[in-house]
């Protein structure tokens, strides 16, 4: 049996959502959570003092760009992860088997591995499910992911098999170097990845695999990756419902207010995604009635906040006028607010989500955040 | 007689150096005083919390980026530049003169005024000394400049002459454009700007009819502006000799720890600069032991601070492989904590003068940090 990491708290009666406790090396994660992503360990414009205000207990950061620069040679004479990059709270780091497989230069899968060049400066590397393990041990990752092949949307059955053929091998191997790292005393935990494409019969055998593998949590992967809304949310309700309850359930790169709602209902526990980061540094922020862009015009004049209803230190400080010109000037400082802003409302939306599970609500909070988010702003 | 803003506290046996308060609309300012600057009502890649938590008492901003963008309409209708960028201490506008006459397109001085075409779109404006006080005034900025006409090194003593004599007449019709303010209410100083390029006769003139205008302040304009670092020096000390004693000196745009302890040295109260912003958004930090390349190789591995003897947050908190790594990755956070560590580092550097100045002892705390900050690293 798998070491036991998290705890449901409260099921909401109204539907999948449920409230947990997630025990990890670096404190404890109150799920659902989002969790903002890293890339190159560092959140982009925000600081960690910024993370912890906002209250963030995890992180994510990206294994594939970490190997490449600074490389793990630099962060295991730091430590780890935590030390190089002064956070103290708990760090989640992928495999970078998804930025390997949207690389566009070269790429080669085989049994053993997958080959690539650097998007950097094009030098040649291999990650293996074993040296992915070994990379991430050295980063001291409180939750590390496997090796896995990802797949896009629109492939025939027969290439999504032998991409779970593949990853399912490589589960095997994660596995025992994972085990062989623990017993040298690296307390993170690995999570096993459910792929399968859109075919019901690969994700219920992948679903399998996994179950029997008994990783501390289990992630749900290739989903968001360019199918339409309708079908990411069949196949993210039909492969929940494939997995075990008592694990924690995480989907990958999601980060939406819709896209997060769905996913908390249908039990998902943690999810990343850099929309708000990136959508931020664009320009353009979320309120409770829809995201808007900051340079439009009738911005231009409006000394309100972003959301007046957001607490957020953005909006208790500045107007939107501020953040325009902010913007139209390409001054550091709008990106500064902007992800600082849109993480703490999705921060809050999550915290909020959680407060109406524990009172079985989740439904008709989902239905009614979603219906103001939707309006158009008059 | 002009309103009194200044009192020196004391002045330095050793040189002429002294310590002192200015008195000004949004609270006290202890001198002399580094300003850094905020070109579009924002100092670069910083937060307001950075800037007070440094210890800034004034930041300067730029009246012609202000004027072009967001526009005076809408700083006027947040009430005042401190209200639209939520900055409650002081604040110094320059007079736009410096900008116009950098301008690479048209301009055209008369002795109504500048005529010239915006950076941002090329569109035609014309500033005169009254139209740069009334939007001045409208930003609420707590010391404005007068318009005044800048000139390069290396021009023929008839040219600094015109150049002076429109910047003569730009003094009076200011100071009665300032005066008017002042009747309806306005609280902001006017400081007169000594020009006349490197003569010393119109650098005489120039300071007569300063002192005979009689505003709050006084500025030395027209250094460090191409000409080598000993003719600076030499224009520096002669202008600075014939002001007045009780009344703040300011120099325009120095910011090296050699310019700054210079001006301090030769009785200057006030300075600014981008240098430090600027340099450290290049990847380029103070310590010191001089400045150094973040990206430079031996850092890679160096998991010690920017300046070992440093308090601030930077160097308490990341190393310098870990910043060497956000500048080569090109990210947002390098430019933040760069831009804090050099102010942090001129704000320090002028706290220990004044602490010197009231030893008694400017002169040689300035030979002992320059001898050590032109030390090259071991």
């Amino acid at each position: 049996m798998a070491e036991k990491i998290f705890s449901i708290n409260h099921s909401d009666a109204s539907c999948g959502a449920r409230t947990g406790t997630l025990v990890l090396p670096h404190g404890t994660v109150s799920t659902p959570v989002f969790m903002p992503v890293g890339t190159n360990a560092t959140v982009k414009a925000l600081t960690r003092e910024d993370l912890a205000e906002i209250g963030f207990e995890i992180i994510l950061s990206n294994t594939y760009h970490l190997y490449l620069r600074p490389g793990t040679e630099v962060i295991g004479a730091a430590g780890s992860l935590h030390r190089f990059m002064n956070w103290d709270r708990n760090i989640l780091t992928d495999s970078g088997g998804f930025q390997v497989f949207s690389l566009p230069q070269f790429r080669k899968i085989t049994d053993a591995g997958v080959r690539f060049r650097s998007h950097i400066d094009g030098s040649y590397h291999e990650l293996t499910p074993e040296k992915v393990v070994e990379i991430q041990t050295t980063l001291n990752s409180d939750i590390q992911m496997q090796l896995d092949v990802c797949s896009d949307w629109g492939i025939d059955e027969k290439s999504a098999r032998k991409a779970l053929d593949t990853t399912d091998l490589w589960l095997g191997r994660a596995k025992r170097a994972w085990d062989e790292a623990a017993e040298k005393g690296y307390r993170g935990k690995l999570f096993a990845i459910v792929q399968g494409n859109f075919y019901r019969n690969l994700r219920t055998r992948s679903a399998e695999t996994v179950i029997e593998a008994d990783t501390p949590g289990i992630a749900i992967g290739g989903l968001s990756v360019g199918e339409p809304y309708d079908v990411f949310r069949e196949y993210l309700a039909f492969t929940a419902a494939l997995l075990p309850r008592e694990k924690p359930r995480y989907v990958m790169g999601i980060g939406t207010p819709e896209y997060i709602l769905d996913a908390i209902e249908q039990g998902i526990d943690m999810f990343d995604c850099v929309f708000p980061t990136r959508t931020g540094r664009n320009g353009h922020v979320f309120t409770r009635r829809g995201t808007f862009a900051l340079k439009k015009a009738e911005n231009r004049l409006d000394f309100g906040p972003i959301d007046a209803e957001c607490q957020c230190k953005v909006c208790r400080q500045y107007s939107r006028a501020y953040l325009r010109h902010l913007f139209k000037t390409q001054e550091i400082l709008c990106s500064m607010l902007a992800s600082y802003h849109n993480l703490y409302f999705l921060h809050d939306l999550v915290l909020h989500a959680r407060n109406a599970i524990e009172q079985d609500g989740f439904a008709d909070f989902k239905k009614s955040f979603l219906s103001r988010y939707k309006e158009k702003e008059a």
